[in-house]
């Protein structure tokens, strides 16, 4: 069996210019990154206004577990496989980061025959967004030092500092810093740590941008920290939010590649889909809707995270109106949420994966809530066995859901006619009747509690001290009214990791609450995020080489 | 009066392909940037093995003064002028850092009529070399960190690491940092800091490496820090040198842009010029001289630091034989190395003019001593007399040295002309009798001494304990059969700041040798360096705006 990067380095690429000339673009409209990889002119955007909106597809997924979903590939591969059967589809997804592909082998650009390509482009530097992100984040970062070593006019203090440094490599040594050591010439000694870059509440923002004017409103509006007097302060107060928007000018233009079977693809942003909203960027999605009839976009972990946040936050703040929801499972995660080890996903056991299906159902339920169509996909194994297929696709008729197999990852397009036929079937039948779960004038707590009841099943939601405290203070500074954004673990739809399937009877706990003043979300966290990652003891970092001629190898 | 952003936003660029193709590439051969910018792929050089290398001039200067000496205006108004006249000259010259585009206003593209161009881009993130080089310094200082926390094979001892990590930020917050802090799982608490990037041993690999091979060689002999026995650590050891070429492969490849008139101009690494060699990239180098009759191109500071290495180390490793040099001069600045203020720089003073003319005339000596023909360049400014032009002229003719006005920047090519028609001449009509100043087998003391008496006219030089035992120790390790690399002052040919014009009757004080044996070199420290420069109290970023169609004010 060919390893990914094989495949892709067999690919036949076309240049970039002949797939943006397939959806309308022309080589003005576009920045090239060498022949295969392009940046395409805001001013597109404009150009195409009065052109219809495609329809908007997003993909999502059950529960995650170590036996994998597929959602990226199943995302690749239904947009490969629309374009077969003569629809013009264009995909839009998050962009890795460089730094745990240092870690742990494996990139995240598809797999099998559903990728997008060149991985290793991809993988490693891109086009600069990251780059460009991290130094917009640590111009930010000096200038809160070098602000108080000057004179301290704002009134900062060094122990109420909440933005920290960023670097996009697994450092865990970075985690917890103390930094301005060695004396008066070097500043005011103070705890500070580093986030990987795409934890940076820049990526966050950079994504929700809708243009240029508004990424550096709300690159302005990011708070920082406190003053002794506990006025919060905000990049505006530093003047620096427009270097930062400088600096991410080209950033802010999405970059278009292609699959393996040579579908236009955006591959644009990728924050965190815990402490913040998991998805790529509102411009790739925006390009997309206007060269496309139909785009087919992803979102960050599960269903009760990423589809929840592209809904209630995303949609929000891009006034998207998503068509249909297709929701990604394979019967290997199935038995894993029924009970069974890894060890035991080969054999066939239907009763477990009964069991499991609670968890497909609790999802469906969920993305129904929001008024969207959907459509199960079976990311089919080699191991399935007809007999499970059977009992997947009778529950979810039972359900009343679409269902379809996919083949993507074997076959690319050509194993995702099923599931691609079942989506233009939604899309042409079923209207979707979108609405987003909350207002986002609601109290806190009241966002709070509709997500914890209505998405993961909670009975009810228990704060700590510190988020009470928070919540009245976010209420008197005017911090309220804006979407929350729930970091829950990804591996259970309740808050504890540990329960599969479809929990219940648990209340949620929320430890504490974080401002992304300039996301425009509460950070609500229900448990720890580890937002700088390490490396293990095997790093993938010493596998990887290069030869004479430049080709990689090790990266995947 | 315009100034430089305006006249460079002003200008009519080609698309880089023409610029290309004026020297003999092909499309193929670029990968492109956008419209105005390319890397241009390794394998020319292979193409091109059979061509004959073009003349090879070095634009070097005097001592710095705050008056200014305009070196890179310089050296591109020069390939200009060599262009206007005829000659197919191309320019090679160095990188600027993001991080100090955000301190103080101001960039490193040339100036006036004798820019290089988008200079917005190559003040920003240009291709993301700096990025590239960053990247792969901060995994090779992740896997220190994690190698000691998975258990230590290497016996690394945790307070003898000398390889800091890297940000392309001025924050002096981070010079001196302790990190691994946080208990068990965040690993062993340390002492730390941050190199700004460009200070990185890895920007000198990069610009020393004559191709991908030899990079991954130098990558892999860097020493990070030593055993708990002694021994020296290598990032070899740490088994990354793969990887972190990988991460390097496209920021070997030279960058192609083009001046305001339109010549081509290789921009490619700027490693520092005291703790390294302060030259472009070896591979700008030597694109240059397949692609161009003349190459035109610079080192850092005055000819003590950038000629001299420029000659003993970069020509040594890359095999070059410089045929000319261009020594840089303004009457202001030899007028404040003859004693005159910054203020009393407008009226003229032949007294202090003569006086400070023992500064050119020593650097004459200097390049002299390399055996390469010398032209000295007067940069004119507004307020030179012609009285104090004809004493530079007179005193350069008793020397039998070749001279020439310059006007580059106020006129670009056109004001070139002398002084291109001077180098021609040379070229024509000199022929050089290039050698290196020491045998990099000589002891390490006799190579330091060497320097310090032949160029900077030191007495001798005095040696504290902690030098006496690294020179012990890098003889014991075999690490003494390199060039040594001196970390001076630029301010002076002596190494106190205070000693303008031709000092005398001193002695250099070395206090500290440092290693970088991936580079190739011993960096001799004749005082303090700083590595990680600070912001000022009103920093350039709170002036940089972008608006919304993109342009970007206040960087200039």
């Amino acid at each position: 069996m060919k390893s990914d990067i094989q495949i892709a380095q067999e690919a036949k690429m076309k240049e970039i210019t002949k797939i943006a000339e397939k959806v309308g673009l022309e080589e003005d409209d576009l920045e090239l990154y060498g022949k295969y990889k392009a940046k395409v002119k805001l001013d597109v955007l404009k150009k195409l206004s009065n052109k219809a909106d495609s329809k908007l597809v997003l993909v999502t997924a059950i529960t995650p577990t170590p036996a994998g979903e597929g959602k990226t590939t199943t995302t690749v591969g239904l947009g490969q496989a629309l374009n077969r059967i003569g629809k013009n589809a264009v995909i839009a997804i998050r962009e890795p980061s460089l730094g745990p592909t240092m870690g742990i082998k494996g990139g995240a650009a598809g797999g099998g025959y559903a990728q997008v390509i060149p991985m290793e482009d991809i993988n490693l530097h891109f086009t600069g967004d990251i780059h460009a992100i991290g130094t917009a984040h640590n111009l930010l970062a000096a200038a809160i030092d070098n602000h108080i070593k000057q004179g301290n006019e704002l009134n900062i203090d060094p122990t109420q500092i909440t933005f920290k440094r960023a670097l996009d490599m697994n450092d865990r040594a970075l985690r917890n810093t103390i930094v301005g050591l060695g004396g008066t010439i070097n500043g005011q000694p103070r705890e500070d740590g580093f986030l990987i870059t795409v934890a940076s509440e820049i990526m966050a923002i950079l994504c929700l941008a809708n243009d240029l004017m508004e990424l550096k409103e709300k690159l302005g509006k990011i708070v920082v920290g406190y003053s002794y007097d506990g006025e919060s302060i905000t990049a505006n107060d530093l003047q620096v939010e427009g270097a930062m928007t400088a600096l991410l000018k080209d950033a802010i233009k999405p970059n278009l590649v292609q699959t393996l079977e040579n579908t236009p693809a955006f591959i644009h942003g990728g924050p965190f889909a815990n402490i913040a909203h998991g998805c790529n960027s509102v411009m790739a999605t925006k390009f997309s809707m206007k060269l496309g009839d139909i785009t087919v976009t992803e979102a960050g972990f599960g269903a009760d995270l990423g589809a929840e946040k592209f809904y209630n936050i995303k949609s929000r703040f891009a006034d998207l109106k998503p068509d249909a929801t297709v929701l990604v499972a394979t019967i290997r995660a199935l038995k894993m949420h029924g009970g069974v080890d890894l060890d035991g996903l080969t054999e066939e056991n239907l009763e477990a994966l009964e069991k499991g299906i609670e968890n497909l159902e609790k999802h469906i339920e969920n993305v129904h809530k929001f008024g969207v169509p959907t459509v199960v996909a079976i990311n089919r194994f080699p191991d399935d066995t007809e007999a499970e297929l059977d009992l997947v696709r009778q529950k979810c008729e039972d359900l009343g859901v679409n269902v379809a197999l996919s083949e993507v990852w074997a076959h690319g397009g050509k194993g995702g006619e099923e599931l691609a036929n079942a989506v233009v079937n939604v899309l042409e039948n079923e209207e979707s009747k979108f609405e987003f779960l909350y207002d986002e004038k609601a109290p806190i707590k009241e966002k709070i509690e509709i997500i914890a009841k209505e998405i993961y099943g909670a009975d009810g939601v228990n704060y700590s001290d510190t988020a009470l405290a928070q919540i009245e203070k976010y209420n008197e500074q005017g911090y309220a009214d804006i979407p929350v954004c729930m970091a829950k673990t990804q591996s259970s739809i309740s808050d504890n990791p540990n329960l599969k399937g479809r929990p219940s009877g648990f209340k949620i706990f929320v430890n504490e609450i974080n401002l992304s003043a300039g996301a425009g979300f509460l950070v609500v966290m229900t448990g720890p995020v580890l937002t700088m990652p390490g490396l293990p003891k095997r790093p993938s970092a010493e596998n990887i080489d290069i030869d004479a001629d430049g080709k990689i190898s090790g990266l995947f």
